[in-house]
């Protein structure tokens, strides 16, 4: 599988960075450039945090990407997670290039394509099993475990030396779906000898081996089997390992499977479509016949285990689902810990659940063994950079801390801190035979996505945002004669998000006579730019908005002539 | 101490009701009335989400204490933890009445009065062993203990019976600052018998028993012994005892003791005033003379424990704070774990302290030690109704899972579940010789400070708010001649929040020409009033952007008419 270099192939450099996945968490986009060949792995999107008000999404800035366009061979997906597969419509939208991945990645790209209406993409299936040649990068795989099945790790022949992509990975030995990482093809990709490695870094800060899935098929049937009525539960889609695990506790147990909210449907019908998910006949059946049936003989499969407002399992908790009700001593599971930043969302729900008199079985992970990991955690980090053993090793896939601290984890195991290397989004790791070294970037970045615009929402749109939504805004419209340039009438004031219009009229009224009197002052002399005129109505206004309310309003003075 | 009641008094009622702390965390508010006399527990705040924007703090809404203002006898305050303090200023700001508090808790208060330069407060200070006259109620306290120095519990006799308020509490034997909890004082009022326990539930759902603070010395003494330069801890300015633990730590390890963030000096301030803090003369030095001492002959007190970006430790971490470098090897202490809500804003704080090469000691409290509860856990909630015994009992302080979790503990001591209540905000417990009951209400609810201003932003406010935070606002000024009612001039269109304005341009000319068109066609027409006028404009606009963008911005329409 290595490639045979010559001599002129060697004195040509091999890039490695990410545009995305790096002192963050989601967006992941790692490439890999060869002479005039470049990879791109993953094409994640993220969710904005509160200070990016109004976006909807963030994918990465892939400028480096369109001026080199004619570089990219593929766009290669390691698994169907959001943080890697999320933003390939918008990057579809600007770069028309295959896509590799397994087939139920595949399938879920597909559902995303749909909703953007992308057609006559090129999409192509692999299996761990499968070798692409793209220009002088000869690609390979390794099938790897996680919380979604189908997952890769990627191998990339370079004339320079090989490079190895885990994507996300834990060893879980005991697989509950039967896909057992290929421990021996990574001792024999060790072993042939790998020049950099990327590996992930998200539970670098976890001591110890994470836990099996098949643990917490254990926990399910056994909540089942206690339940009395109904039973839902709730997790993440994509971990189709444990929605077979909650199609076998429901079996068992002689209960009809219902499913509620848009990506759990979605889901399942793409991993019953592929064969990822089985059940018997009839037994998935709509959430309204379900509602019919005994409260016994029923299980539902739902969204919303991160609190998220308007999911079902939210909606369920709030009474607001119509088409099935929650009632006193159901069982709810969250199969599930809240992801950082999610915590009071996933509160608030748990509080409405005991409101309606649930049996609510929750708590992070471990405490309920209702929910592992999909990451390995340092143990098992440390066993992939052994089997690997590379001669350089780039952490990807975390924050700093996490990046910092695999870095620690691979010298434990002896490898020199030089050859590790923390890179931030755009630094670019040059290889040759002779070294590696890190001293030059690329263009990286967040790009926003607001609605349909990508990109079009940028600083100074939301400064203005955060400001309005802070205190609000103010417009004094003044009309001014064209002819003579005097006040043709009083200014109009209008506010938006700053008080009750009953507690501020006072404030109005005055407000009214200080822009009248200060303008008028001014019409009066020399000055009379628009310029000048819009400074003084802001700064009469906001001082005594200031003075009288502590607030500073956002103040638009719109001039008219007329 | 027990009052010896008429026959007349005890036909009268005893309500109890919360107007804050229950069904959340935070502003904490409890009252107990009996005929004309009602005393009012604490006056706390709480921060608010992310949903109300530009709000500042929330206090409980006092409305029905204004409408009963001749009743009201104190306000005493169990503790100064800012849900149990935060609100005095703005309730004195409306109800001038005696305010009695222990000695630390009142430096605390005084300290917010004097920001908010209220003068002529009556505050009174107490002991754990004062005795309070007020009306028909007296009042006795006993000591509990926290992560606060000067913790009460209170006993309200009334000719009814006896009601209990725990304060904050844990059972901490071995309490760091010698402040024992008075067991047998409990017993001996459980002895005398509790009609109503009132007693707080945060750490309901948590088993076994807290650990004690003085597990946390042994761990910050170990850190400042391994530490080879600076240490800087970070913690909550009001856990006094952590921070004499702090102290200590720095003498042992021959190191003078600075202090960052405006809390942090304050709270020092008072401490060591009041003597809940001792240290040597000339220990406590000024940052800037820290700042220029060996690195290993200093120790830094700082705020910003929860990640908040203006405090002293995420200055630090910026590279922002002028008089005090963090150097690589530095250690950095998080004693403390993130509230609900902070994770994110904590681990960006983290991984910007990784990223100068400190040495970090983070982690949620029992991973590194460097922190323990100021709560009871529920072996904890349990000795204290066993100590109480009442006939009824109202978990306060939590969200409606602990509360309702507190009631499982109750029964698990021998209470039947009839006789516990779990109220919200407003719900009124009616309490006779001969039973309790819960079916009446008295006003609750927010009341949200923003700037100045004491409830003066509402819903709608709150509304627009929210739509100009996500999608921006577009004014349309309409320009009309009042003698003919015609379009004097191209309507002016203007955006803030919206997009950026080069890309936006087309838009906004396409728009223009709309607008011109539909009202020019409106105006000839017969049905000319301003409000369909207004609704054509928003209405032209609307369905534009919406299809162009999928934005949905406000819309403000602005007639002149001139």
């Amino acid at each position: 599988m290595e490639a045979n270099p010559t001599d002129n192939d060697t004195k040509i450099g091999l890039s490695i960075f990410a545009l995305g996945g790096v002192f963050e968490i989601g967006k992941n986009m790692y490439v890999v450039e060869y002479g005039d060949d470049l990879v791109v792995i993953d094409c994640g999107s993220k969710f904005p945090d509160e200070s990016l008000l109004g976006i909807d999404l963030i994918t990465p800035d892939i400028g480096y990407l369109l001026q080199n366009k004619d570089k990219v061979r593929a766009l290669v997906i390691t698994h169907g997670h959001e943080d890697h597969i999320g933003g390939v419509p918008y990057f579809l939208k600007q770069l028309r290039v295959p896509v590799y991945a397994t087939r139920l990645t595949l399938g879920l790209i597909e559902l995303k394509l749909k909703e953007h209406r992308l057609k006559k993409t090129e999409l192509h299936e692999i299996t761990a099993a499968s070798e692409l040649a793209l220009g002088k990068l000869t690609l390979s795989f390794f099938r790897t475990n996680h919380s979604i099945p189908d997952c890769l790790g990627i191998v990339l022949d370079t004339p320079v030396g090989r490079v190895v992509h885990t994507g996300d990975f834990k060893f879980d030995l005991s697989p509950a779906n039967g896909q057992y990482p290929e421990i021996h093809k990574m001792a024999r990709i060790g072993e042939e000898g790998v020049l950099v490695l990327l590996s992930e870094s998200t539970n670098a800060e976890r001591p110890g081996f994470t836990p099996s899935e098949s643990l917490v098929g254990d926990k399910i049937m056994e909540a089942f089997q206690k339940a009395r009525h109904r039973v839902f539960l709730s997790t993440f889609a994509s971990n189709v390992s444990r929605l077979q695990q909650v199609v076998d506790a429901a079996i068992r147990t002689e209960r009809k499977l219902a499913l509620m909210g848009r990506s759990m449907v979605n889901v399942v019908n793409v991993a019953l479509d592929y064969g990822y998910l089985t059940m018997p006949e009839g037994m998935l059946i709509d959430v309204k016949v379900a509602s019919e049936l005994p409260r016994d003989k029923v299980a539902i499969l739902c969204t919303g285990s991160q609190g998220e407002p308007m999911a079902a399992l939210s909606r369920l908790a709030n009474g607001n689902y119509a088409q099935m009700d929650l009632l006193p001593e159901d069982t709810v599971i969250f199969a599930s810990s809240p992801i950082p930043g999610n915590e009071r969302s996933v509160a608030a729900v748990l509080d409405q659940l005991y409101l309606r008199g649930a049996y609510v079985i929750h708590g992070s992970g471990s405490s309920t063994g209702m929910h592992v990991s999909g990451h390995g955690s340092q143990e098992e980090l440390k066993l992939m950079l052994t089997l690997m053993k590379p001669a350089y090793f780039v952490p990807i896939h975390g924050e700093y801390r996490m990046l910092s601290r695999h870095k620690e984890l691979a010298q434990s195991v002896g490898m020199d801190g030089n050859d590790v290397f923390l890179m931030r989004n755009g630094d670019v790791l040059d290889v040759t035979r002779h070294g590696a070294e890190q001293n030059r970037k690329v263009t990286a970045g967040n790009t926003l996505i607001d609605g349909l615009g990508i990109g079009d929402v940028g600083n100074v749109v939301l400064r203005d945002r955060k400001h309005l939504a802070e205190d609000g805004i103010l417009i004094v419209v003044v009309t001014l004669s064209s002819d003579e340039g005097t006040l043709l009438s009083r200014p109009e004031i209008i506010t938006r998000g700053f008080v009750h219009v009953k507690e501020s009229e006072a404030l109005l009224a005055e407000l009214n006579q200080r822009v009248t009197a200060d303008v008028s002052e001014l019409l009066a002399g020399e000055n009379r730019k628009w310029s000048v005129l819009k400074h003084v109505i802001r700064k009469s206004c906001g001082s005594l908005i200031l003075e009288r309310t502590r607030r500073r309003p956002m103040i638009l003075p719109v001039i008219i002539e007329v």
